[in-house]
């Protein structure tokens, strides 16, 4: 029996515990767009430590200025072997709608699917605690069965990504000879389709901004007031409904500059996916793309540069009714960038489409989160080539080398900072309802996303 | 000393006995669209029945089907006088935005303006609880100088006239015979400016709606599903711009139908009360009306109809960014009608405005709340006649009678129901932050509001 089937059998007969250590990293709310969740965040980078540390890796928890604190660990591989940088990252998202939870969204469960595929129901279950601990066990079993991993890893989980990784570039930059490496492995991705791996070979970038209209100084009556003074509802519903023009553009002045036409045989190859838009929106009981006429869901959602309102509030909207006009009205909008937009031309092109929008006598702010560029990788890497065939050896099937529709910031860093390219893969699955009420993990992603990583590993240290 | 002279020296010598009465009630926190303070305006009720037992007025809570309950009361008065009806709400508008209040809404105090004005503060210290009081207070004054009053009264004073008073027309219509009167008599209304007294004699009329746009079935991640899936702020976005054309009128097919023209010396007489812009809209940091080019400022507040979008909220609104399409978003809607404007034509060209922006893959809901048409009253009454004569001796200068840019819906159903004509004399100031935090009345206001209100009450009974 050699060293993988052992680590891989020792996998399966340990799945139970996993799932146990997983559970308690689920339990704990770090939430880290919401300073109030601030203490669970370090509840959790403290408890990932501690986990680490259970594998010999010599692992801390290390302030971040101004942000929720990164765990660092290094462990050392066999003479001649490469070193990866593994990042993930143990923040979530906020878990509103509450109500919309099925059960308390931290406090994980296993559940079953009207289609009988066994499911982890919780907050971060994906996105991304689960898909950390897929890495984390695999090298658990590997020490486990043979006392050493296949190869070097420094490990990087970061508690800021669904807060823009704030603070991150810095503090990577700061402790630069620490993460030295010659790849990184990233677990933040999903698969193709449930019985499909895929790796991540593009990432959209992301601008994310608030736009704030006020008008009156105070909320007015609307019986006295309406018909003569400014609604900012209305003025912001304005700039909105003026983002997109009818073929599903953007308006934006310059919004497409950098915006490439991918090569025809990437094309093609999409082409070939058969990825429909019934097939794609159906699951999410949806059947009409709104992107831009003329393209194919997959470009959509992968190549194109898109806006979309994250929120959007003003005014009364309790129960029953209320005749105010509000004093402001806020929305909250971001855009998914590809090829070389600039985030700043972009934020700068959305401020003056605010700008001509807002009457002389009213004022608008405009906060502007982190924003990041798009990211493009190697197709053809060595490290890309053992991963594919390591999870072709799990799953049966060549992986599909992708495009990703999310953002992950910090892998522009790890190439502009530390001269790494990633590798980027992961197990989610479309309907895993990340971000949303009652997120969840397949048990079988869980299972053999572990044995993917154990199988990346040994053919990484090869 | 006449009975009047000896009335009016009573209401100065008791002003802070007065102000204690009014105090209790703004205690009572009787919001009434929210029905978790269902049981304090059921108290505020019990507190009006009480105050006006001890008038002598046989007055009690009564049940109003699915609604809160009414004070009713009535007491005789001289053989050979008239018998009013009065009318008044018990009830308040929501608190929020909380934080945006200098003291706890329901703690009243008495503060002073800049320029030197002494203020009640308190949510309901004008709308509309300080203004029954400052009747209330006038029969009370009368009762303990001449042990009687003037003329006989019904008291109506409802709990949901906030809430569309829900309910309210079918008791009325219930207790007829009770509510017998020779003429009703208001007091919800305002003053012109704070020197001139007003009687108004039209109210526009009231459709508020509620609209839901729902696309996907649960919350999405908007880097994976952006650019292709339907995102229901963008379209309800684009159902608020669509309600107004660029001369600020409003696009529902049919509208206008039933808006006329006032007579040209109407427009004249508002003409020659010089409300600006400026000064209108000033006083609220405002400067330029938005409301139909080509149109006074008065004739946009009272005699044009209306459309304000009260309230929206979809997605995320929490602190920090959250990459989200939302499942659903949402919109009150609400209109202010004229001349003869038909409520329920106007829902419906606001649901054909909605439905035709909707994609067929996603749906909407249209919530109506209750609506009412606009109400013209008789310039010309021989009650008003008096009221104008009484009020022209309390602030030594002639009042203006007024359209209102608000609704009182009940005074349409006091006219079909009990064939009664309504006097509305009201002393609120257009500064008082009706339905705004830090709501206020003017002591002055309710000062000389009960001393206008024993003047008139003699008048009748002359």
């Amino acid at each position: 029996m050699s060293d993988l089937d052992a680590v891989l059998a020792r996998i399966d007969a340990d799945l139970d515990a996993s799932l146990e250590r997983l559970f308690a990293l689920l339990r704990i709310p770090s939430i880290s767009t919401d300073s109030a969740y601030a203490a669970h965040c370090r509840a959790a980078a403290e408890s990932l430590r501690a986990d680490l540390a259970s594998l010999g890796v010599g692992a801390q928890v290390r302030e971040v200025p101004g942000a929720h604190p990164s765990v660092v660990g290094r462990i050392d591989g066999p003479a001649g072997t490469p070193h990866a940088l593994f990042y993930g990252h143990y923040d979530v998202q906020p878990v509103d709608p509450l109500s919309l939870w099925e059960t308390p969204p931290f406090e994980p469960r296993i559940a079953e699917t009207p289609d009988g595929r066994k499911i982890i129901v919780a907050r971060g279950a994906c996105d991304d605690k689960g898909q950390v601990m897929t890495f984390v066990e695999a090298c658990r079993a590997w020490k486990a069965v043979t006392g050493k991993l296949p190869i070097g890893i420094t490990f990087l989980i970061e508690g800021e990504e669904e807060n823009g990784s704030r603070g991150l570039p810095a503090f990577v930059a700061a402790i630069k000879d620490e993460l030295a490496a010659d790849l990184a492995l990233v677990c933040d991705t999903g698969m193709w389709d449930p019985n499909t791996p895929a790796i991540t070979a593009s990432l959209r970038g992301l601008v994310y901004t608030e736009v704030v209209v006020r008008a009156a100084d105070r909320d007015l009556h609307s019986g006295l007031f309406g018909g003569a003074a400014a609604n900012p509802i209305h003025i912001l519903s304005r700039i909105v409904a003026d983002l997109h023009d009818a073929e599903g553009r953007v308006t934006l002045d310059g919004f497409y500059d950098g915006v490439a036409e991918p090569p025809e045989e990437v094309r093609e190859r999409w082409h070939a996916l058969g990825l429909t838009a019934e097939g794609f929106l159906g699951q999410v009981g949806l059947a009409r793309p709104v992107g831009e006429s003329g393209r194919m869901v997959i470009e959509q959602i992968q190549s194109r540069p898109t806006c979309d309102v994250n929120g959007i509030v003003g005014g009364y909207t309790g129960e029953g009714t209320k005749t105010v006009i509000a004093a402001e009205a806020r929305a909250k909008i971001s855009f998914r960038l590809v090829g070389d937009q600039d985030p700043e031309a972009v934020a700068n092109a959305l401020e003056a489409h605010v700008a001509a929008r807002i009457p002389e006598d009213c004022r608008y702010e405009l906060i502007r989160y982190k924003g990041s560029r798009a990211i493009a990788l190697p197709y053809d890497s060595p490290a890309l080539a053992k991963a594919s065939q390591a999870l072709a050896a799990e799953w049966q099937v060549e992986p599909v080398v992708i495009g990703s529709g999310g953002s992950i910031p910090i892998v522009g860093t790890f190439k502009s900072t530390l001269g790494l390219d990633s590798v980027l893969v992961g197990f989610g699955l479309d309907d895993d309802r990340v971000h949303s009420p009652n997120e969840k993990y397949d048990l079988r992603s869980f299972h053999k996303g572990i044995r993917s990583w154990a199988r990346i590993l040994a053919a990484l240290g090869e």
